[in-house]
């Protein structure tokens, strides 16, 4: 794992170094500087999870087989794709968030003469995809499904930004309007596609596999990314549409509905306890855990629905890390 | 020519109802009504001159033959992505620069409510591009060159930006780094390649073209698109890399080239001033006059060496819009 983790690593500066000479674009020797500390800044520092589960479905799906140094080195290029969109988000949802840290260091828009020049930064990250795509894939029966890929998933996730942060404009903090569909659907589009859709459709693209084909495998892996996300969400201080607050609006009576009005989104300790006061009455811990054995169940039941064994080994693999206490 | 506009503007309604119900994302009302009042308020307000650009263009190479309705309505869809990829570029421009109007109205960032949330719109701009051309295009043989075409212009649009954005770094204002090479590459890469080679690069793929026959008509275009922005700018008091400038600092004695590094990009009349006077002593109107002769006859010179006539025609027409006073 710790071998896997440093090839990934050194694809990661084959191909950094690729875009720095990248023919499309005549650097000056500033530009060039810049680019390289913009990249080593957001790119590599994250826990790489995303990206280095490509590999793993991969070889998942060659049923074990010994993949060969082509098949990594490329499988590798599909995972940073992906860690250089997840850099592009977190660049840009960090100005709009107006964040402090990110990974341990002040957000790249705080770095001393970056400001907002990290816009078109996030959009370099952004525009670094393709040219990767091409420089690798080009002329392979399914770059196009990879380009189409790719393009759908950021669209989603965009998407699902909108709805979060329109929901959330200042001033206009409603909670009547937060419902289960609306929550569903923000953690949905925002992160489920392209933190746990993404890997495996790209290590799927790879394997020669039609994407239409596998709607029911996009459903399971979305599915897995909503429920990941109501497990680490809380968001009290933010008035952030969570499956907590969702849930304890539906279960509340109008006693503590008003309560919860009053408290959700204040940041000072005392309303985030009033908050969290009305999840503990409403025993919202169980639940959560009873949400958490069904969602378990039924996950389960579709993943050995699929008529692939090699399939079922990477959705269970996803499973298991995700439902680590039902292990 | 009205009546050309009317058909484009048309398009623009069926575009902007297609996303609206694009199927790979559920919409809430209150999101389906920010996308629609944020394309209308951003993408058509503009002289649409890029978009209009390539059917005028496709035109010509199919030497006068009456278009289809459907040859109208494809190239309509690509000349309102390039105006989607101009609307993308101008809502960031303006927060990066912090601008206040655009096209004689607030820019999107400052209506109120907006803020930071113009980051993302930005990026859903953006996204629109290959969702239209999946649309409309997907099933085509050239659908990948249209797919890879916007994808390098984006990436060289985003890498002028950025050399542009770091040489103007607050509290770095050197004039020493400012040369015409320098010039040449922000103008060439931040605005020429979407706005002179894109339009006719969209109309020669649709006409069945392989964009790698027609290296030199992209070099035509983009040195069009360098001598426009020459003829255009000026910046002075922003401390811009501008032609004049540049020039000025080639061709001035000590004395001036002392007065040029106190003056330039400071604010207040007296010091523009100063700068202005500098110019005319240096007789740049001449300069420039010279350099837009010499540039002209190359230009025609290369244009005449094209073996079609048709590409000739579409080359012609470029270069009678910008070369008004020679024509």
């Amino acid at each position: 794992m710790a071998d896997l983790k440093s090839t990934f690593l050194k694809v990661y500066s084959v191909l950094k170094s690729e875009l720095l000479q990248d023919p499309a674009f005549e650097f000056t020797d500033a530009s060039r500087q810049w680019v390289e500390r913009m990249l080593d800044y957001n790119v590599p520092g994250g826990k790489l999870n995303r990206g280095l589960s490509v590999i793993d479905s991969y070889r998942l799906l060659k049923e074990g087989k010994e993949l060969t140094e082509d098949e990594i080195f490329l499988t590798s290029v599909l995972g940073w794709c992906i860690e250089w969109l997840q850099a592009y988000f977190l660049v840009l949802d960090d100005i709009m968030d107006n964040s402090v840290t990110r990974r341990g260091q002040p957000c790249w828009f705080r770095v001393p003469k970056v400001g907002m020049i990290a816009v078109n930064d996030g959009v370099l990250l952004r525009n670094h995809i393709p040219r990767m795509l091409k420089n690798h894939f080009k002329g392979k029966p399914y770059y196009v499904d990879l380009l189409d890929l790719f393009n759908e998933v950021e669209f989603q996730t965009a998407s699902g930004q909108m709805i979060d942060l329109i929901t959330t404009i200042e001033g206009e903090k409603d909670l009547s309007k937060y419902a289960l569909s609306l929550h569903r659907r923000i953690v949905q589009y925002k992160t489920a596609y392209y933190s746990f859709y993404l890997p495996v459709a790209c290590a799927l693209v790879m394997a020669g596999e039609d994407l239409e084909n596998h709607i029911a495998v996009k459903d399971i892996l979305v599915q897995m990314g909503v429920y990941f996300q109501v497990q680490v969400g809380t968001d009290i201080e933010d008035f952030k549409c969570s499956w907590l607050v969702v849930k304890a609006l539906e279960l509340c009576n109008d006693n503590q509905k008003k309560l919860l009005h009053e408290a959700y989104g204040k940041p000072d300790p005392e309303n985030v306890a009033k908050v969290k006061a009305i999840y503990k009455d409403l025993d919202l811990q169980g639940v959560f855990a009873e949400y958490e054995s069904q969602s378990y169940a039924k996950l389960n039941a579709s993943i050995e629905a699929q008529p692939s064994k090699a399939i079922q080994a990477v959705l269970k693999s996803f499973l298991g890390k995700i439902y680590k206490r039902q292990k």
